[in-house]
C-alpha cells in the first residue's frame, strides 16, 4: 500500500528541488535577469524549497557563449555575483551533461565554489563516463546526483545494470527520468519499484523528474512520492523543455510539511512568469507535446513545430508518425 | 494490484463518453453552430466514442431561451434536425439537474425521442428527488446514469447511504464527480473501491468525471480505469467549466481497446477547438483554478475571476483563503 493511504502527514526526507533555471532555460536560451534570479531564489527559500538548480555547466568550446546567457554556464563569479550571500538552506546546483561539459576543468573545489551539488545526465549507453564524471565531482566535495535520461526507451536488462553500476559508485541520488513524457503513473511505480531495490541495496536515494507531454508530470511525481522516491523535481509554472515540468505550484500544494508554503510560489510567478509569457516565451502542454509523448518520442520535432509558429496539427501527426 | 499492470490488454466494458456540449457549453452558454456539432458527432463516430452527451434539459421557467445556444434546452426537434441520421453505436444523452429541470414534462418517452440515455446530477442532500427521476427516466426507457457531484465535500457515511440509496433504484451506472478538481489519484482509488463496493452489491456500473484543476482530470480517470471503473467522461481539449475536464485526445491515447481512435479527435481540434480558443472562448487549467482546487472550493470565484480578466493573482488568492 501506498505511503499516499495517509495524505495527511508527511515524510521528513522529502525533498524539493526548483529546476526552473536550468530546464526552463532551454526554453529561454538562459536569459533570465539577474532580478529574476534573485527574486526566484528568495521565492525558493520563503517557499521552503531544499535544492535549487541554477543552470549547466556547458563546455565553451562546444556552445558559443554569445548565443546563451550565462546559466548555461554557471561560471563561479557569475553565480558568486548574482548569491553572494548564500542561505545554508537552500542548497545550490549545476547540471553537467555526459560529452558536454568540460568537467575536470569547468568544475572547481566546492570549497572554492558557490555550488553544493552536481547533477550528472547521462543515457543508459554513457554510463562508465556518467561515473568518471560522478567520482570526480564527488573527490570535489560536492552532493552528487545522476540523471539517467530517455528510460522509456531503454531495456529494463540493461537498466539494471545501470542501476547496479551506479550503485556502486559513489553518487546520492538516482534520478527517474521521463524524457519524453511517454510515462503513466503505473508504469512510473513499477519503474520506482525497480530504482528503489537498488536504493535500498547500496544506501542512495532516489528522485524523479517529470515533463508535461501528457498532462501526467505533476501525477507522475505524486506516484513516485508515494512509492517511497524521496527527491522531487519541479519548477515553477512547469517550464522547462518542451511541454515543462511539474509545477511546483502543484507540487507545494501537496506536500503536507509545514515547512513548505505555496504562496511565495504564486507572488513569484504573478510578478515574473506571467511577464515571460507575454513577451511570447512559449512552454507547456500543447497537442504536439501530446503525440511525441504518446508516440514514446523525443519532443525535437514538437518543439521545432512551436518555434516554427505551426498550427497544423494533424500535418505534424502525420509526420511523427511516419518517423516511427 | 490494478489491472493497469496490464497496459498492453484492455477491458471490453469500458465505455467512453464525449461530454464536450454539455461540459462544454458551460463555459461559451451552449452556443455552437450545427456545422461544429454535426462534425464533433462525425469525429465521435470514427473515434469509436460509445457516448455522447449533447446538453441539458433546462427547465424554461427558470432560463431564458433567448439567453443561451440551443443544446441548453435539447428539445427533441431541435436534436432531431441536427442528427436525424443517428447511428446506432452512438448513443445520444441529455443531462437533467435536480430542481432545474422540468424532466415530467420535458423529457418524453424514448420511443418518441433522438435520445439514449439520461444523467441526471444530484449533490448528496437531493438524492431523493433524483431518485424520482431516475424512476420517471427509467420508466420512460431511457438508460439512466447518476451523477454525484461535489463528492469531496461530502461525509463518507452520508455517501454511503447515497450509494445504497441508488443501488437500490433502477439507474444503470452511478458517477464519481470530482466537481472542484481537488481530488489525488490516491483518493480517487479510495472513493472508487467504495463506489465499486455498491456497483458490485447491485449489478450497477461506476463512472468516472473529472475536472482539471490541479492538472489531474486525466490521471484521476485513468487512476478510476485502473481501480475497475468503466465509464470514462471526456471532452475535446478538455473543454468544459472552469478548468476543463479529462482530455479525450489524452484518453484515446491510453486506451488500447482498437475499437478506439485518437486521430479523427485530433482533426476535429485543429477544425473547431483551435477557433473557439482564438475567438476568445476560455478554459483550461490556470492558477486561479489551481488555487479553489487546493483549497476544495467551488470554481465559481475562479470563473468570475476569469470572465473579468484579472490578473491579480495573489489577491485573488487572498480572497479565496479568506472565504474559508
Amino acid at each position: 500500500m501506498k505511503e499516499l493511504k495517509n495524505l495527511l502527514g508527511f515524510r521528513e526526507e522529502i525533498k524539493v528541488l526548483d529546476a526552473t533555471l536550468r530546464d526552463g532555460g532551454l526554453v529561454n536560451d538562459f536569459y533570465f535577469s539577474d532580478e529574476f534570479v534573485k527574486d526566484l531564489y528568495r521565492a525558493n527559500i520563503k517557499a521552503g524549497v531544499d535544492y535549487m538548480e541554477i543552470g549547466y555547466k556547458a563546455d565553451k568550446e562546444m556552445f558559443d557563449v554569445n548565443k546563451f546567457g550565462k546559466w548555461k554556464f554557471c561560471d563561479d563569479d557569475d553565480v558568486w555575483a548574482v548569491f553572494g550571500d548564500k542561505d545554508p538552506e537552500l542548497k545550490l546546483g549545476v547540471m553537467a551533461d555526459v560529452g558536454r561539459c568540460n568537467y575536470k576543468e569547468d568544475i572547481h573545489n566546492r570549497s572554492e565554489s558557490p555550488i553544493d551539488f552536481v547533477r550528472v545526465a547521462t543515457y543508459v549507453n554513457t554510463i562508465p563516463t556518467a561515473l568518471h564524471m560522478i567520482e570526480d565531482a564527488k573527490n570535489k566535495g560536492y552532493e552528487v546526483t545522476c540523471n539517467i535520461m530517455a528510460i522509456s526507451n531503454a531495456q529494463e536488462s540493461d537498466m539494471k545494470i545501470a542501476l547496479d553500476m551506479l550503485g556502486q559508485s559513489p553518487v546520492d541520488v538516482i534520478y527517474i527520468v521521463d524524457s519524453f513524457g511517454s510515462l503513466y503513473p503505473e508504469q512510473i511505480a513499477r519503474i520506482a519499484n525497480l530504482y528503489l531495490e537498488t536504493a535500498e541495496k547500496y544506501g542512495k536515494e532516489i528522485g524523479m523528474h517529470a515533463h508535461n507531454n501528457q498532462q501526467l508530470a505533476f501525477a507522475n511525481t505524486i506516484e513516485a512520492c508515494g512509492d517511497g522516491v524521496n527527491w522531487l523535481d519541479a519548477t515553477y509554472s512547469e517550464m522547462g523543455r518542451g511541454a515543462g515540468n511539474c509545477a511546483m505550484e502543484l507540487l507545494l500544494g501537496f506536500l503536507r510539511n509545514p515547512k513548505y508554503n505555496v504562496y511565495p510560489v504564486l507572488q513569484f510567478i504573478e510578478k515574473h512568469m506571467m511577464k515571460l509569457k507575454k513577451e511570447g516565451i512559449t512552454w507547456g502542454y500543447d497537442l504536439q507535446y501530446l503525440m511525441t509523448g504518446q508516440l514514446n518520442q523525443h519532443p525535437r520535432t514538437a518543439i521545432a513545430f512551436t518555434k516554427d509558429g505551426r498550427e497544423d496539427y494533424c500535418e505534424f501527426y502525420k509526420e511523427v508518425v511516419a518517423q516511427d
